[in-house]
């Protein structure tokens, strides 16, 4: 039998910071020079091509381990989970816990320490760690959850996605406007039936990859020097993700021996609408087959791009009957795909 | 067969900082007041418990994952490994890369990111995450390693710990005398006999302990209330060790089914001398048994403590005979322990 998510839960933050909200923002280039067109113009170009109308903020009097907590919470209800019997918390970040305002990353202790004090679990064979694998951070938890499971060393693992990167942006990068906050949360047991993963797949791109994501001083001129945030190289990524993600769904799906016809949904990461419908396109042409209607779920429009809580957050949309014409029914075969710093890409192959 | 260690690696860093050298510190207590004693005698109470006379500090313009690189090469040296055939590379850390007089922690992209580049390692396949777990990060790091083979996911992981903790101590803090730099590495694979991984345990301790070890503002209360330095509430931490360790190491003992009489050595987590003396007093209590003569290597008196760092870098130096008096024989059973934050233990009983 193999393993399966057995609840869902997620955190969306209650501030909604919308593009409008970035009107009166001055934006820099990657040069330190002002850009040279009015935000309306460049607020139009950004939504053109991300898709991003409005994100979510988290308040300022909580953090990233705060909302993990929330949406584990969720996702212990929805599995009817005795919160003594987890193995393992696994919590995928990328920048630990960011008070509001300040500028150091705090994990001493793990946020999953954290998440587990918070949880008020008693049992200390319950083994708590943060898993740093970029956006596929929560994708990576499950399929690390899933070979914990495999080995005999767990047989329940909670696994959890949570960011607050409004705390790391750089204001004044045109970036910034992409990047939000959230958390997702799941329950990984063994299944009584043939429904749960049926495959994955995982890689790291390092050798020109590596740093595409990065951390780095403002656009601003005159900002302090000592002061790093969120970077990146969109056009590369936009590339590279183009040629390698389909590539790995397409393996994880050849994996797991279910035709390209019975998958019913794609989850992608939500990163950018333009470049998750070129993936999804690409990844059909690989199986020289027409893309089905309504094949992939997106939302970002409304919640921006929050790193690893967008797939279990998205899971839980959909199973929660929350994203409007998007449901999965018993026995749908599904995938999970994420791409992000490292360069890192996983894919899971997945029965409901 | 069990899974073995094929080979180590190990990076002592080549600043070698005194106890003298901070006799013209000034030390605050945890009240923000100045200490009474002089520096002599803080420094002369300082060695007598925690045994260290001098710590390793890294160069200003080396960083957590360039040492994590140098470590690895040597570990994959002396497992005679083809980088192309790593799986996985699993980097234990606790503030990512902190450059020489900043107070931002850097891993994005993760540490493991940059070692499997700087290693310029080809393969996407081999799947480079960093994990989270305090001091024990790097045997937790093989535990996992253990789980991925046994699950069949992996073939041969690199697992390494690294730590720059220089650049997170406060100065103040009489504390920052313990904490020192350094990182160790090892391969780990598929045996052909009976050597390797014979059993392990590990727990997270979070209900009071989470936050013994955190991250809090300077003991000088003239320093920027906006700076976080690693911080400890050392007292508490001894009396949880003293309890927990031993049982975490019998409890892995027992399930290896080996008698505590055939185990030749143990290797602790390097925190503090007397700490340790304890610990190892208190686990041959558990079974009633008088402790063997040089049982237990210590590299704390020359190295401090490098956390992660510590027990690859012990068991490194035993295995190319660089600890005097400290051998490891074909066949030997051997133990690795590690305590710290989280609050976390693992022990790992293995087979050489």
């Amino acid at each position: 039998m193999p393993n399966l998510i057995s609840g869902t839960g997620s955190f969306i933050p209650s501030i909604v910071k919308a593009n409008e909200d970035f009107l009166t923002q001055d934006f820099y280039s990657e040069k330190k020079v002002k850009l040279p067109h009015s935000n309306e113009i460049i607020i139009k170009k950004f939504k053109a091509i991300t898709g991003i109308e409005e994100r979510r903020y988290l308040k300022d009097d909580l953090m990233s381990s705060d909302i993990a907590t929330q949406a584990a919470i969720n996702a212990i209800n929805d599995a009817n989970t005795n919160i003594e019997e987890i193995d393992y918390i696994i919590v995928g970040h990328n920048f630990g816990n960011v008070r509001a305002g300040e500028t150091q990353s705090d994990f001493l202790p793990s946020l999953a320490s954290r998440v587990k004090h918070d949880l008020k679990i008693n049992n200390p064979n319950c083994v708590a760690y943060d898993l740093i694998f970029g956006c596929p951070g929560w994708v990576e938890g499950v399929i690390q959850a899933n070979a914990f499971i495999n080995a005999g060393i767990a047989k329940k693992c909670l696994v959890i996605g949570t960011e607050t990167l409004s705390r790391v942006v750089d204001p004044f990068d045109r970036d910034s406007m992409i990047y939000s906050d959230g958390a997702g949360a799941c329950i990984v047991e063994k299944s009584d039936d043939s429904s749960g993963i049926l495959s994955h797949a995982s890689q790291s791109y390092t050798v020109d990859e590596a740093y595409y994501l990065f951390f780095d001083n403002s656009y601003n001129p005159e900002k302090r020097e000592d002061t790093r945030f969120i970077k990146m190289h969109g056009r590369k990524i936009y590339e590279f993700a183009l040629t390698n993600v389909p590539a790995a769904m397409k393996a994880a799906l050849d994996k797991s021996g279910v035709s390209i016809h019975d998958v019913k949904k794609v989850l992608l990461h939500q990163a950018n609408e333009k470049m998750d419908e070129a993936i999804i396109a690409r990844f059909y042409e690989l199986y020289n087959t027409d893309m089905p209607k309504d094949i992939m779920p997106m939302s970002i429009h409304k919640l921006g791009n929050s790193s690893v809580a967008t797939v279990p957050t998205l899971l839980d949309l959909i199973l929660k009957n929350k994203l409007e014409g998007h449901e999965i029914q018993k026995g749908d075969i599904f995938l999970m795909a994420s791409v992000g710093a490292g360069m890192n890409i996983n894919a899971i192959v997945y029965k409901y």
